[in-house]
């Protein structure tokens, strides 16, 4: 088996993050050359839903109430936007295929209870690049949640055994101070916390609390990630190549 | 737990089947107000590609040949056509939710191998139907295949325990000389089967025959079906109320 790499590119990245459903196709032109150019192995792209899902749940208040015509108003948003990713990268020459959280993933409370895998490893086995989204996922306990892209880069990081994992933010990494963070662990983490708040605009998943919460749990068993700015030409490459980039999350 | 029916919509009833990706956007609204109107119970919708798929998976082979961008284009034609056919059934008052088989299963040799069922299970027990379709499905064998909605009707049916299952096609029923055939059992089969041509517009998944050949299987464990007009005005309504429809095929 070669080694699997676990990128996800946030949805401020490839979205306009405060105009509903505008996508920035020249970023994701970029990230897909930045991809074609300097991927090796397997590779497992997750994205978030920026404008396209986060305005809608927001809405539709998909957090806390049982919206049928909410959820598929949300669900159909950030499937557009995995469309339209999707086709940039296929632009850009790479094998990818969609996969859609709704249809393979139950939560409880909140949290993954069975997330189905065999078509996304049969995809990596077929040399294809499976594309996740946050999506709205139906929920044992609560009907149905939001399911952030970064809780999926987490299960499927631990279930795939990932040999590395990228955040791609709007950020240079994980600022205290207005200083990047070179590295954090879970015993700096607590000290950390006060100095990350929400994503400034609209975001349902928790913005960089929730992704560095995520991100800490991984360390935990093992598994290093990074987080470090897509936004920037090169980043993504940077981040394939292996180079160091942004705020390294690890278990010591 | 509630009877579960299991009702497949054909492509030729919902898309003009020789035009590529060319919706009946008023025979879809009548079936979406027939549903509303009748059912009782839980309910699971599956339809078939039409000129949503055939013409693509024709266009690029996909039942030979392994076309990363042809998998792209077959499979996003026919969430297309889902996409459509599921907001007309919201609109018609009922609580729906895309299921895309992509990415919940996994074929070997074009045989469904594994089939993700929690979300669906979970739709329904969130008062939802969950709307499946024919798609392009990655196979452990021989990279893609064609996945048909007539198994996915069988596979459902016997995975889940359905109560019954209708497949509404644009023909009355099975014919032979031109006329419906009331019954239809493993033991007359093979008698008929050299009736049973394919279908005449582009079809990539066996037409009648193949269509047959799933539900004597089906019913060869118990499961009971029938193939009626859904083209017809009333001919969902009449199948949902439990009316004696088309053709049945059963056990003996």
């Amino acid at each position: 088996m070669r080694d699997l790499c676990i990128l996800k590119i946030g949805g401020s990245v490839i979205t306009e993050k405060d105009r509903e459903s505008s996508a920035r196709m020249e970023v994701m032109m970029r990230i897909s050359e930045e991809i074609a150019r300097s991927m090796n192995g397997d590779l497992i792209l997750v994205h978030g839903a920026g404008s396209f899902g986060h305005i809608q749940a927001e809405k539709y208040d998909l957090n806390s109430t049982f919206n049928s015509k909410g959820i598929l108003v949300t669900h159909n948003a950030v499937k557009e936007l995995n469309r339209i990713f999707v086709k940039s990268l296929s632009e850009g020459g790479l094998s990818v295929a969609p996969v859609h959280p709704m249809s393979c993933a139950i939560l409880k409370d909140g949290r993954i209870s069975s997330f189905f895998l065999e078509q996304i490893e049969l995809m990596l086995e077929k040399g294809m690049i499976p594309v996740l989204h946050g999506d709205v996922v139906f929920d044992e306990s609560v009907g149905v949640r939001i399911l952030s892209g970064d809780q999926q880069v987490t299960y499927l990081a631990k279930s795939l055994k990932a040999k590395s994992v990228g955040l791609g933010s709007n950020v240079d990494g994980i600022l205290v101070d207005g200083k990047v963070l070179k590295k954090i662990t879970p015993a700096t983490f607590e000290d950390i916390k006060s100095h990350l708040g929400g994503s400034e605009s609209v975001d349902v998943t928790g913005g960089m609390l929730g992704k560095v919460s995520e991100l800490i749990e991984l360390a935990k068993t093992g598994v290093p990630s990074c987080i470090f700015n897509a936004s920037e030409k090169g980043g993504v490459e940077r981040f394939l190549s292996g180079d160091s980039v942004g705020t390294v999350v690890c278990s010591y």
